[in-house]
Formats: structure tokens, C-alpha cells, sequence
């Protein structure tokens, strides 16, 4: 009964006005009314990737986009460069490493961003590395990582490297920059700060990373940049585009541009201050050490040892009908993860850190209370 | 952006089940398909006013079922005893004098129950009394009245009055029996306890009330019992029914007998409780004195001397997205209202109450602060 | 499976737009949100109704309209002159009667319109008579009467008359002028040319009917003008308003003025032609008898001796998803009805036409093949 | 104004039920809750396909199913045997081709199915064939293959050839049958037959595909069937599923099993014949030449020489709010197609007819009246 408190990283709460554009009936895709709107729905995403170039709209997951990625832009025994932060930065290594790269990694502990220092040492040592991927925010750990300084390392080290950025749980809820940050490929999903349900991916890409697509060997298949660029400008899509999804990205991208990408980024950073106050309050630990690496969209909470971090958040769906996202991989039922990003104020937040506090109180987790108190002084400046 | 907190006593959020219900094509309402879901709407609806007798369903808002009630039940010049416990009461008073009755009030303060006593005293000097009318919840001041003890007085005096329960803001959010308590006449709402947008009156009526019809003088016209009566068993209305409102009560009606009525009432205790708490808690001052009155489905807070709670409405809806409720008559700008009823959770009222505590102290109404944990505390149990 | 063709004169098809509008989520309905809401839903009903005046509207199926005109300008005993021209129009009498109204009768045969001179012949015998009730389109027969007809015999009666009409099913549908034609009170419904679900009546009254109302002893309670109109241009309402249905009204009223009332009445007018082109094609009998009376909204037509039109309706529900609307009254089993107004588009229509012509073959109904032929060439031109 | 005729063969109409149950709000996807709907939903859809193999479910556009089957179960350099039946099947040369298959194309000429003793003939001449690939029904000009024949085809040759069948356009119109028919690996899209909107598409594979999956040296990367057989019955995926989409296909499932898929066939079928009937009647060319590979899901008509069929369509769109499809390769503006496949009935094919009809005298296209007579003749039975 009452509101659902969807508080993972993705999907997020969809809302009321993307999901009355979703309701209405499909249009022919190959007629000039579906393509007009397809390709107004693909100009409104470059202010908020803060670009000129096209966005790329892959009918897919947001790990298609990373294949994506890697399909058109890359050719088979390619070195690439990845910092590991997370679960996620392991999974594009897994990916990579499938489609045939070679991949260096850079070990981390989960618990910190891409160390920049490392990255320039590594390109130093290596002129043939073809890309560095970096992911900006780390949905299993809640750490961003500083796309910035992995763009002047690379500079620095006077290497041509492409760069990859994985923004699939960043994107309207970090700062992000496409084109004023160099970036090569940007990647993203609609189900975080889109608003919007799963099922589209994104890309935006460089001039570089253009010319890189013709000497590239993998065969993107589905993937296609080419077409999907055209598509972009056109409306018209090389197969069957899923309808609604573009009736709802049309209507996610008009409230976005509403509201403005640099507002939508304060909004999301008061709500991570506010969750991340009331962890430390709470005395649990947060999973990120580097607080100038705390996540805008979710906050991963280490629960104590010998904890079930997953009996917790059963507790918690069961009395409060609010969904924690789960600890994943080498985290996995050791932290609980609170999602802030998407269509989400500072009220759903306090509902959010309410059913957390009480929660740890019935499941007997030792906390100092008033972590909600502390959230709420953060909200109120 | 994010959920708007509709925290007013009605309308209510209405659930995304009924929402779809209602987006549902129309049907011919004179056809069988229509007239059977009509009739298993209405039926759905005797375990949650607790009766065998037919439930009564009027196509308008709460506010029409007073004067149906009155129309299809009572004469010109007839004398009714209406005691004043707020605004509603004494809306009621004045649509009883348009229609022609003889109103005798018991004045009230606006902080207190009905007082039973007084409803004896008042019978026992006055044989010709044709009906008391008595407002279960009244939603302007956040004070609900024993009905039992209403029906003890009429007893007590052995009286043969009817006794008429206006149980808009109370139905599915406090104990009610309309069969048990021997209620002559219930009528309610649909935009409160029901869950569902507004448009729809109920009424419920024993046998000695619709003898009384036989009797009565008026032109209930639009709103006749007689044939809406039937209606209730057949599905067939005597005018074009509100269709889409129709599927609404159907689905709302099945949510709230899979949850339960007497599910329901406590789930709306536990919120209220936690809600009073708070108050308390800030020490701000509730509407209601009887702590045995406190009602479950709306708490009124008085502001201090000097304060607009209007403005201060104005802040949290423009900081917080949420929506109080104003004070009425006597009591405008002088108290906000935080409805806790129908489609709600501890999740979304730990919601509302912070962005209330957050407003208290960005207006600069002294308080204790902590409300919020006086609340969690109640609702942790 | 597959559209529903909903071919019954009220409750019509409602656009997806207006049903995605009223899916969105409640509001205060006492919040400034709303009420701007509102008002402009109002106030986009002027050019449709073809008024200055506010356009007042009444949380109430349209038959509450006909109370409230009543209640709000007549008095117990008026005399009232009341054509009939069917069902509608009898129901309206009864409704008369029962206030307290003297009803003055003008027999008709259900298969014309009104006839002017014989309600200047009656006015002219009684200078007492305080109104004129005339349905418009009387929607159990497919009869449309002459306004303006009606309101020069009024004037050449030099009779000061109130003029009463009944729109219900003819605005947005047939050609109409509040101001222009000098009507006094204009009543309507939400469920027909509005293409919203049942649930408003509206209605508009000219400055000679605000003034009758100072004059009126019946009690119009629920129904009371005075709030309402002010409520028409505030939005803010005497009781809670049906939200939902306000946002319905606040969409549809867009669409309809974006279509424009007058291409509106010439699109409803083609798809009449053709329909009764079909029919006449078939050999069947049209209820209405004169052919400048024909409706733009509703085709009644009379089966066979011998024949159940009901049982025939009840075919082509079950082999072909449509309903078709039933006889009323002295009609009832006689006729069968094919609504053609609202959402509706030539193909729309040819379906319907097609379903009809099946089901006369299969229930064997005698006719000559080829209407739907007939209806293609009026809608060709 | 009024329905919108989505007359392409996808994507088709999608049902009031799957739009309302794709509007419910978005669920955490590793939680059980999604994942007992999730796994249900796959479950469903076996009667579908007629097979006890779980449904691979794929994030995809239905173009992608086929790039999934290829990488999952072939090898760089196999050799494939693809029948040319129009422009699908041509486009699946293409993609066969870029993956790396050596494709062995039997010519066609887009107005015959497959011709079984061709591929039987193929086959014998070269053992080394990995895979037929033969398309069930060609979307681009309607015409429907014989697959049974192709399976004894393959037997007869005593060939180990895998078995693909593209049924996006045929499944749940056509009968359709893996298991019975032996075929290894069939594809599907949810735009069609399954009455969603685009966005899934589908597999089933045989244990013999299975096995060949092992033995495949192409990297499936996000197609992976290996992780999503095993999501099909647990309803946990391997990434984030497009959750809306699920909700509609746990509900348009539900549909196609109410109905029954032997009697969705017929309903096909029955439509069909009627479209076919009108076309002929017309005395327009059907492109498909062979009556028994009809399409029971799209009529391809061809407009005589020096006819614009797209310019036709434009006419359709513009004065009748339907969209037909367009002719596409090496048809392109030669023929317009009339989808009549998923949530359609014989009122809407109806009105789709009288629209051709009207169309074709409005725009000047030679025929013959009495299309829509001959659709109904055959409609009625």
C-alpha cells in the first residue's frame, strides 16, 4: 500500500508525465510523424551530454552501448587500458576481453576512484594502447571517478589514446561534459537519470573516434554506429525502434531540458550530501573512502561484519515497501546501496533514510539514531 | 520533480492500479458487461461500510450525498440536531436550513467530540426531533466523535430519531459498522479512504430510513434513492454513470478488501500515531484536546499566535513538493492540516513529516526539533 | 480482441490524449495549480458553447444538469411548455413535474422535430408560461430540432419565455450558438461531442436567466449556479471538484478548439450523411421522418415488424466487438441506434456500417446489400 | 480525430490491457517480485511457439535475433543456405555475410515462397551446408513459406543442416509449430503477432542448436543466449531488462492464451481471406502469385505501372488517419501493404478495406467497386 520506494541506481521511478507519453497509441516508424519526433527526442539529449555531436540511440540495454562501444571503434588484439573500480569497470574487462582485446587492468580496491597517476603511468609505458576506459560512476560501490584528470593523463603522457567514459549511472546526476572533457566514446542508459524505464542505450562520439570506426575489424552487427549516427539526424531507423521508449525518451528529454542539466546536478548532489550524512551519523561506513569521490546517485553502505546485508534489505522491502539495491560481486551481501538519482526530492529521500533508520533498529544493527536529523540539515540550506 | 506528497485529507493519492482501471476503454453503460462490474463494484463495498444493505452509489462529489440524504429521507420543516464539531458540521447545518429543516446545534468548540450527554439532553427535552446528524471525522479540525456513544444518547433517551453519519474522511481509515451501530444513514465519499479521485458519493441506509422515505416531502430529483438503490443490485443507472470512475471503485474496492478493512484501520492508526507524535514532539499545539478524539486520517496543527499557516503552506509546497492542508472558517491560517489517509505508508509519511519539521525550521516556527524520530519510534513497533 | 466500436450516442470514445491527462496525478484541488487548471478549462468551453457567458460546470452526470436548470430559475408552479419529441424530452416533464413545475405538453410522434407554430400557438394562449424546454438533438430518436426556429416564435409570440435547451448530445456535433440564438439556459454532458467519460454537466445561462434565478424559491443545493459560476472563473470550487474529469475537460477542451467547433459540426454532418445514406441504401427505415431534422450525432433505425432490434444488437456485440445503442421507451426493441459522434473519423464509421450490414445478413433481416457503398460515396467527396 | 488505423504489419496495435499494465510503476529487476513475473511471462509464450525449450527473451529489436542466433550458434566461415523470398530474407543475407558466413543464396523473386525442392537440391549438392535460413513469412511482400516442406526437404537430402526460422511476421498468425516441425532455431519479435510494442525479441532453440552452440567460434557478446536461457526460467537477466516491456508481455501473453493460439490463427486467417477477396475484387495484383503462400498477417498490392503506391499511401494517411505500409527494396513505391495482423477484428480490417477503396477512386487508381462487399461476404461465414 502507497508509494513504492524504488531507491536503486536503475531502473529508477519513472514519471507521471513520461509514462502518459508512453501510453499513447504507435505510430507507423517509417512515417514522417514518428521520425519528426525521433528526431527531436535525439537533439534534446545534447545539452545534457553537453555536446554538439549526435547522440547515438541503440534500441538495447545499457550494456549493449558497451559493446557498442567496443564494436565499432575497436579491431580484435587491441590493448585497452581499464582502471578497475568496481563491478561494473570488471564486467567491461570481462566484455573486452571476449571481443577479443587485450586488456590491461589497473587494480583497485573497490573502495576508491581511477587514480589519474596510474593511468598516465601506464600509457607512458605503453604507446600502443588503444583505449582507457573509464567508468564515471561506479554503480556497485557508489564511486565517481574524475574524468578530468584522466584526460590530462592522458595528455600528459602525450598519448593517442581513445577515451572511453561509461556514464550510464552518472549522466544528469554528475557534471558531465562530452565535448569540453575530450571524451571519445560516452556510453549511457536511460534507466538512471533519464527517468526513463530500460531498454535504450546511448553513445555519443569524437571526430577521433569517427575515424576510428573505419580501421576497426569487429563486426558491430546490430551495433551499428553508422546508420544509428544517421538515424539520429534523420528519425529513421535502420530496424524496427522500440516506439514507446522514444515517446517516453521525447518526453524525459523536454523535462530534463526544463529543468536543466547544471539544476538537475545541484538536486542530486544536495540528496548524496544529505544520504551521506546520515550513513556517517549513522556510524556505518560508506564503501567509498574518498569522500571527492562520493556518488551524486547512490550511496553503498559496508554493514558490519558478520551482517547480512541482504536479510536487511528483505526486512526493510518487507515492513517498508522500498527497494535497497544489493552488494554485487566481491561486495555482495556486505553492503546495502541506497539509489538518490532520477525523479527523486528531498522528501522521498527522508522517506527513503526513515525506512533505512528504522530498519536498522528492527534488524538490530547497531547505529547512533538521528541520522535522518542530519540529512535534514543538509537539505534544509 | 520526484513524487508530489499530496498530504491533504482528500483527494487522496489515488493507487497506480486504479489509475490504469480507469484508463481502460469505455463501455456502453447500458450493456451487461458494464452492468456486471457496476453491480460487483457496489457490492464489493458492504464488508467496508460493514452492512448487509445495499451500498448506495451517487454520481457526484461527497458534499452531494448531505443533500441526497436529507432529500430522500427527511421533510420540510422537519427539526434535525446537528452538533457543531467544525467547518463540515456546520456546512451541513446550513445546506439542512436550505432545505428547509429546522436546525437545532449544539455549539462546539472545534477541539472537541461530539459530547453525547448533550446529544441525550437535547433529545430527551425534544420528542419531535426528526434526526441527528453526526460528522464521524470531521476533516477541517482533525477530530473524530464516537458514534457509539451517539447511538447510546438516542437510546439512552429513547428517542426514536434517525441518526445520520457523515463518514466522508473517516470510511476506511477508522473502525465503522454501519449495521453494528445501528446507523440509520452513512454517507461518504469517494476522493478519501476509497482511494479514488473524486466524483463518486455513497450512501448506506438501515430499514427504518427507508421507511422514512415514504414519508418524506422532498424532491430528491437527481439524487432518488429509489432507483439508485436498485441500481446498486443490477448495475443499471438511471442516468449515464460515471464509467471510468466506475472501474476505479471496482479495482479500489478489490484492493481494499484483499488488504482488509480492519487492516486498513490499523495500518491508518499506526500512521496517525506516529503523526501526533511528531507534533507533539515539536510541541506545537494539535486542533483536537481529546487525545481520545485524535482522528486517523488528518492531524490539524496550530500555528503560534502571529504566524500565517498559509504562508508557511506556501514554503513547504515550494521547497518540498507537498501539499498541506489549509485551515477552514474559523480556523483559516490558523492551523495546516497533514492528511495521513488512503493509498499511505510509513515510508511516505516519514516523507511528509520531515519536509514538515525542514519547514518549520526554514519559516522560523519554534519547535523542538526531533519530530521525525518521535514518529519513527511509533512506527518501528 | 481489437478496437472496441463503442457506436452508442454517449458515453463515446475517449481520445488517448484525454485519457493519458486524466491518468496524471491528483492535486489539491484548493491549490493554485489547479485552479489555474481549472478556470482555463472553463474558459476554453466558451468558443464551443459560442458564449461570452462562463461556462458553469457541474460535477454530475448530464441529467443533473436538467435539475439544476430548474432548481436555480423556476419556482414551484411555474408553467413550463415542453414539445416532445421523445424519450429525453419525456424524462425532462416527468423531472418538471416532480419539482413542482406546471408542464404544459406539446404532443409529438417521436419521428419529427419541434414544430415552431404550435409552440407560438401555445405561448400566445398563455402569457403565464415562464419557459421553454426544447431538446436540441433528441438522442433516443436521431431528431434535431430547429433552435432558432423555436426562438423566433418566441419573439413573434413577443412572449418573454425563458428558452431552455437541452444539448446534450448535439453540441460539438451540430451546429449551435448560445449568444447568437438567444438562448437563456443551454444544459450539456461530458460523455458525448466532449468526448470525456460521464461525470460533468455544464451549463450557460444568459443575463435574463441570472436575473430569473433571484426570483426562484426551489432549493438548487448541489446544483446552486451562484458558486458555480464563480467557480468557473476561479477554479476554485464550492465542493470538491472531480479532478480527474477537470483534467480530462482541460485536454479535451484543447482538442476541440484545435480542431475548431465549426470543421468539428462539418466532420460530425459527413459521417451522418454517409450513415444515413447506408441505411437508406439498405431499405430500412430511418426513425426521424423529416430529412432536415436528421441528426449529426445519431442514426436511429427502425427494424421490421416482428423483428428484435435488441436481439440484433446483441449479435453484433457478440460476432463483431460493437455496440450499437438500444430503443427507449415507446421505441425499445423497435429501433437500434448508431452513434456517430465524437472521436470518431470516416473509417471509423465505415467499420461500424460494415458490422451493421453483416449483422443484418447474418440475422437475417431483409435489406439491400451495397449501404456501406452508398456511405463511401458521401464520404469520398 | 477518431482511431488511428496502424495498418503496417508492425508495429501493430497494442491491446488497452498491455498499454495499462506497462503503465504500472517500474519494480527493482533482481528483486523476486520481477522475477517471478519475469519468468512467468517466458513461460507463457511456449504454447505460442508450440515448444517445451524455454523462450530465449532478448532486449532487442527483432533484428537482433537474428544476429543472435548467427553468433550463437554458428562459426566464422560456415557456409548457409538462404532462400530469397524478399527483402528480410535479403537483409539476413547481408547480415550473414558481414558476420563472416559464406552465404549460398537461392535466387527468388519476391513473389513465391520457398521452393522446397531447391533447397532439397542445394543441400544434397553440398554437405557442408551449417544452416538453412528461411523466413516464414516475408514482411516485405507477403508471402508465406511452407516450412514443413523445408523440413522434409532437409530430411530428404539426409542433411544435418540446422533449421532457422524467422517467424516475426508469422507467429501467433500463422500456424507455427518448432517442436512438431523439428526446426532448431526460431526468431521472433514482440511488434507483431504478440501485440507490443518493438523492443524484445525472441528465440527457441532445438538441443541440437544448443549443442552447436559449444562448437561456435563468433562472439554472441550481448546476445548471449547462454545466460538468457537460464533468465527465461528464473527471471533474473544477465543485465537490466527492459522492465516495462516485460510487464506487456506477461500481459499480452495472458491475452494470447485466453484466446488460444489455434483460434488467434484462425482469426488470421479469416482476415486474410477477407483483404485477399477485396484486392482481387478490385482487380488489383496481389504480389504474392501463389495463393497457398498467401500471408494470413500482410497483403502486399501492387499499383499498376506508372503509379506512385507511396504517393497512395500519403493520400490514405492524410484524408483517413491510416497508415498503410510501404513497399520496400526492390518494391519500393510499387506496392502498398495492408498489415491485418495482431489486435485487429473484422470491424477494423473493415475499415481499413472501405479506406483502400476510397482511397484508390479519390487518388484515380483503376478498379473495380465492391472491394469492401467481397471483404464482407467472406466475413460473414
Amino acid at each position: 500500500m502507497g508509494y513504492y520506494f524504488l531507491q536503486v541506481p536503475g531502473p529508477t521511478v519513472v514519471p507521471e508525465r513520461v509514462m502518459g507519453a508512453m501510453g499513447m497509441p504507435l505510430l507507423d516508424h517509417r512515417g514522417q510523424q514518428f521520425a519528426a519526433l525521433a528526431a527531436e527526442a535525439a537533439a534534446q539529449l545534447k545539452p545534457i551530454f553537453k555536446t554538439e555531436q549526435p547522440v547515438i540511440i541503440i534500441p538495447a540495454s545499457g550494456t549493449g552501448a558497451w559493446h557498442a562501444a567496443i564494436a565499432n571503434c575497436l579491431s580484435r588484439g587491441d590493448k585497452v587500458l581499464i582502471p578497475e573500480v568496481g563491478m561494473f569497470s570488471v564486467l567491461w574487462c570481462k566484455i573486452a576481453r571476449e571481443m577479443g582485446l587485450e586488456v590491461i587492468e589497473i587494480a583497485g580496491d573497490w573502495r576508491h576512484g581511477i587514480n589519474a597517476s596510474d593511468v598516465e603511468k601506464a600509457l607512458s609505458a605503453d604507446k600502443d594502447i588503444k583505449a582507457v576506459f573509464a567508468t564515471h560512476n561506479e554503480t556497485s560501490t557508489g564511486v565517481t571517478s574524475d574524468i578530468q584528470a584522466v584526460r590530462c593523463a592522458i595528455d600528459s603522457a602525450k598519448h593517442d589514446a581513445l577515451l572511453f567514459v561509461d556514464t550510464i549511472s552518472s549522466l544528469a546526476a554528475s557534471p558531465y561534459d562530452h565535448d569540453g572533457w575530450g571524451v571519445d566514446v560516452t556510453i549511457c542508459g536511460s534507466q538512471k537519470g533519464m527517468m526513463l524505464p530500460p531498454g535504450l542505450a546511448f553513445a555519443v562520439i569524437s571526430e577521433k573516434a569517427k575515424a576510428a570506426m573505419d580501421s576497426s575489424d569487429l563486426v558491430p552487427g546490430y551495433f551499428n554506429f553508422t546508420p544509428l549516427i544517421s538515424a539520429s539526424e534523420t528519425g529513421l531507423y535502420p530496424y524496427t525502434p522500440p516506439v514507446t521508449l522514444f515517446y517516453g525518451l521525447h518526453e524525459a528529454g523536454k523535462m530534463l531540458n526544463e529543468e536543466g542539466v547544471d539544476a538537475i546536478v545541484k538536486r542530486h548532489e544536495k540528496l548524496a550530501v544529505a544520504c551521506q550524512a546520515a550513513v556517517k551519523h549513522w556510524g556505518l561506513e560508506i564503501q567509498c573512502q574518498d569522500e571527492s569521490s562520493y556518488s551524486n546517485a547512490v550511496t553503498a553502505v559496508r554493514v558490519p561484519e558478520g551482517v547480512s546485508a541482504d536479510k536487511f534489505r528483505a526486512l526493510v522491502l518487507d515492513k517498508f515497501n522500498m527497494s535497497l539495491a544489493a552488494g554485487l560481486g566481491k561486495v555482495a551481501d556486505k553492503v546495502f546501496r541506497i539509489g538518490h538519482l532520477g525523479y527523486q526530492n528531498p522528501l522521498t529521500l527522508m522517506g527513503a533514510l526513515s525506512g533505512v533508520e528504522m530498519g536498522l533498529e528492527m534488524f538490530g544493527i547497531p547505529h547512533q539514531k538521528g541520522g535522518v536529523n542530519a540529512a535534514m540539515e543538509k537539505l534544509q540550506g
